[in-house]
């Protein structure tokens, strides 16, 4: 099987979490873009109540142009169940997100969220996070200092282009890719992180999923993660 | 003396440190004020060269006027001294900013300074903080369950607003005030704070200014911080 039809499998296995009535969280990526469309033919075979709460524009189209109404994390009560995509996600299921640059709105969501579910292919997991470069939303002004601030904790940041211009998040921020190679102490790099100021968010999500579904050859396996 | 006569007087005080060559951060509100009206007359009459570093678009506004040259922070190699306000500072020098929803630019610029000086009249002075409503500057989406989070845990948290509508900084994001009456472990509380999702930077400056002005009745006090 290819990569796209593990992700294929793993949204369409993601879909069966979902029930009539709920809140559900939409997170972003290219295997939540299959779960979306899963989700999309669910609702309109069987007539379900949903409400989606979408984590990025892209997501917020994909998902009204499929019939599914979306609300925003500030006009729900609670969101009940949210599915998201991950970058990476080591074996105590500590993970990283922000590959797409929406890791901020995601986390908004993830901690608002009763439960949390992330679906990957079998790529994302690893022993140990940190061969994924670990994203960071910063606030552009002062950006270069904090760059510099970066490289001298040896950090090896990387500011995200794309045509020679700086990717912009959702909130109009820059985004800076940390190329650790490894990363021992998540609990304590998110500690160091969170502590920079021109730091709007870092893409490590710590004890935040409860299940994760992985797309492997012989079919979805569901790991209950807390 | 008015209060406004004090503010006049320290911002004057606060020219004596600045000399020939200097990059200069430049803060803002009503005090910084005073003080950046002062550096222009001392340039226009002494010809110095300075170059100013801007916290704020109206401190930079106003620097430009009076024909002081502004550079963005991440245009300079190195900032000598920033002289800013500070809307309370404890008797262990630690400070809260942002009554004038600066702070995040404010902390940027200050973090990246050689020597800080705040300069304030003596209203501003306490034995300890929290009286003066602690500043968050917040990622719009998900504000509001942010705001149910500060106020779950005892936090007093107020959206700040003029006629209705959220007061935006510079940055495009919202201010929520903290009522919290006394902060005993500013450290304790700065670290909870950069803990949380959706808040970009809170207005505890911590371990941060090396020289105070106080503006008092006999005249200004200098006071070495650190």
């Amino acid at each position: 099987m290819t990569q796209d039809e593990l992700k294929q499998l793993v949204g369409k296995a993601a879909v069966d979490f979902i029930e009539d009535g709920m809140t559900v969280g939409l997170g972003t990526g290219s295997t939540v873009k299959y779960m979306v469309d899963a989700l999309g033919e669910k609702v309109k075979k069987q007539g379900i109540n949903i409400v989606g709460v979408s984590t990025s524009k892209r997501t917020a189209e994909q998902a009204t142009a499929l019939g599914i109404e979306i609300k925003d994390v500030d006009e729900v009560d609670h969101i009940d169940l949210t599915i998201d995509g991950a970058d990476q996600i080591d074996k105590n299921f500590q993970g990283i997100k922000g590959g797409g640059a929406a890791h901020l709105w995601e986390k908004i969501v993830a901690i608002n969220s009763n439960k949390n579910m992330w679906i990957v292919d079998e790529s994302k997991m690893a022993d140990e996070l940190g061969s994924f470069p670990l994203p960071l939303e910063v606030i552009p002004y002062g950006s270069k200092q904090l760059f510099k601030r970066l490289e001298a904790k040896g950090y090896h940041p990387e500011f995200r282009m794309a045509n020679g211009k700086h990717v912009l998040t959702d909130s109009d921020n820059f985004v800076i890719d940390l190329h650790m190679g490894h990363i021992s102490e998540p609990q304590e790099l998110a500690k160091d992180l969170d502590s920079m100021t021109g730091i709007v968010e870092h893409g490590l999500f710590l004890d935040l999923v409860n299940t994760v579904i992985v797309g492997r050859e012989g079919g979805p396996q569901i790991l209950k993660a807390r």
